[in-house]
């Protein structure tokens, strides 16, 4: 008779980052694919793209002009879904419709100056810089009474509802705290109680030990397909000291996360010989102005692609209605994501 | 000054059914859009299709023949993410990595035997001959010992997954109660406890008052867009007696059920002149032998589509990492839905 093998047999998985469980297929890998192609993007663009609204010197939808930028660029977003000039107020129904007004920014920054780099084809000392702006950004943002939460993300290629190629991110910043933190917050403060380190300190002593799940290190961070990853190549970005957000990492540490997302990325892209898709974001402190010493600042990467360039995991009816479901192991993912080598494949000595 | 309006500042909005928040920015239509442009489903299909694996008497993957059906035909799947032949187990380190083995099974229901037809084209007896399957898929498997939960569902487009234009649903049933009927579970029981009604009797009171949100009625069942709908065109649909089952439900009610389905699939077409894609499923009460008079049988519908047959709402960067987002409200949504023919766009005279 076999015994149970995570491997091989249906299982469920406890995420305990946000307490939730999620089902995973490892037999149903090899279940063929007639559905949807996805269109690769092995476009090539030019550096500077007049019809692009976010290049530098070009003029936006609401008529600004971009200042002629040679680094990062940050400004509010023409069309944000948070707003700080609405009245507060609330409605309320039988005790089962409940809505309340909710404020806040919304911020995009650009990367880059170049219409055609992605974060993998950019230099560490760029990327450090894109680490800087999101640091300064949650300090400034963070420091406001009337924002108690700072969402940092990036979502890239068009499978991710990005709408412009030139490299981008945005930051929702808000006054409540929104649902995911608000869960991993719970789980860490539990954890934090109850044992004294924060819950991603004791993850990482495992990670570290069990190795299966390891993508890459440096002296400072560590990249690994987490035990309960539910996108099939998702990734967690952790660094080994326990800090609640990015403004208490030491000038080594922010060096380190580039150099991790630097990496990180170009396996991304070489994986399937594309510009690899993904919705990313860092999960940091509510900004309540309490210290929140449970937090152990992180990056999640959500890269929807499974098996090639064109075909993608669907998050759809069994997700939607039940729970999150895979059909590649964590495990496998990972052995995957560490053979691939660190040069780019378009800068590749043939 | 302006007093808090719904239909025009950011709020947050609760789900009293799954316990989570929701940001709506109503201000955020009118954002240009320059990405993704789907492909419309316009395909015209021929009744009968050689080389698809579910019409009648065409083989399947794995060799096997399917019967000259006439009606509706079900079958296990056989890419399943479940199966009930492996060995019970768990896998445990730190306490936080938790995995246990998870079983159950996979079926596939074809909705007719027309390769062209979709439930909006489909007749009120078709129709509710797969309602018909549904109850005796409920019946049948939520009496195996070995399944504590029932999960039927269709995807119905590429965009939301599916692989096969032939109209077909599916069922994912097993061991153990899933994420998201699992909340709803909670919320309905504490309802139940605190009011002795079910929370769907009482939330269906105050939408009919209301009026806004409510898409069609027949005399057994409602069609609303939920307060807290997330998705743009999303629907719920309720019957008014409170049952926690379909195997519950009389014939008038099944026959009424098939109505309201027919009715929002016909409407849901001719809101954008397209094949509207979706993800759809029931949700009943855990089959674990106990009664669950909290549990309120519903459907929900999850369509992607936001502007127009091309133009989609992608749940990505802040909706993954913080929480669900819409731009249109719940209320504007039911309006367009209400405005809509019950003849389909296809087979209206000119
Ligand atoms: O089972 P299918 O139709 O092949 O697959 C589809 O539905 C499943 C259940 O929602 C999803 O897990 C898959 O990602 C999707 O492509
Ligand atoms: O703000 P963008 O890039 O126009 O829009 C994109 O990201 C947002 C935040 O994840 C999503 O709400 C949108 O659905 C998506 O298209």
């Amino acid at each position: 008779s076999t015994s149970f093998d995570l491997a091989q047999h249906p299982h469920r998985r406890y995420n305990a980052l946000n307490g939730e469980w999620l089902l995973v297929s490892p037999h149903r890998a090899l279940r063929p694919w007639q559905g949807q192609q996805e269109a690769p993007d092995t476009a090539s663009r030019p550096a500077y793209d007049a019809g692009c609204y976010l290049c530098p010197g070009n003029v936006r939808a609401n008529g600004v002009h971009n200042p002629a930028y040679a680094g990062t660029f940050v400004f509010d977003n023409d069309f944000a879904a948070l707003r700080d000039d609405g009245p507060a107020g609330g409605f309320e129904r039988g005790g089962l419709l409940r809505a309340e007004a909710e404020s806040g920014v919304g911020r995009v920054i650009c990367f880059s100056p170049r219409h055609d780099l992605t974060l993998p084809e950019m230099s560490p000392a760029e990327i450090r810089s894109v680490v800087d702006v999101w640091t300064d950004e949650f300090r400034t943002l963070g420091a406001r009474p009337d924002i108690g939460y700072v969402q940092i993300f990036e979502n890239k290629g068009q499978m991710m509802g990005c709408s412009n190629p030139h490299p981008h991110g945005q930051i929702w910043a808000q006054r409540t705290v929104p649902g995911e933190p608000e869960k991993e917050g719970r789980q860490q403060l539990a954890h934090w109680q109850q044992h004294g380190r924060t819950l991603l300190t004791d993850y990482l002593a495992i990670e570290l030990a069990e190795k299966s799940r390891l993508v890459l290190e440096n002296e400072h961070w560590v990249v690994l397909v987490p035990f309960w990853a539910s996108w099939p190549f998702e990734t967690l970005l952790l660094p080994r000291r326990p800090v609640p957000d990015l403004t208490q990492l030491t000038e080594a540490e922010k060096d380190d996360f580039a150099d991790a997302l630097r990496r990180l990325t170009i396996r991304y892209d070489n994986l399937f010989q594309t510009s690899f898709p993904y919705s990313a974001g860092l999960h940091q402190r509510p900004t309540d102005g309490q210290p929140h010493p449970e937090w152990h600042l992180h990056m999640h990467f959500f890269p929807p692609l499974l098996r090639s360039a064109t075909v993608r995991k669907f998050m759809v009816g069994y997700e939607l209605l039940a729970n999150a479901q895979r059909d590649i192991t964590p495990e496998w993912a990972a052995e995957r994501l560490r053979s691939q080598p660190e040069v780019h494949y378009r800068h590749a000595p043939a």
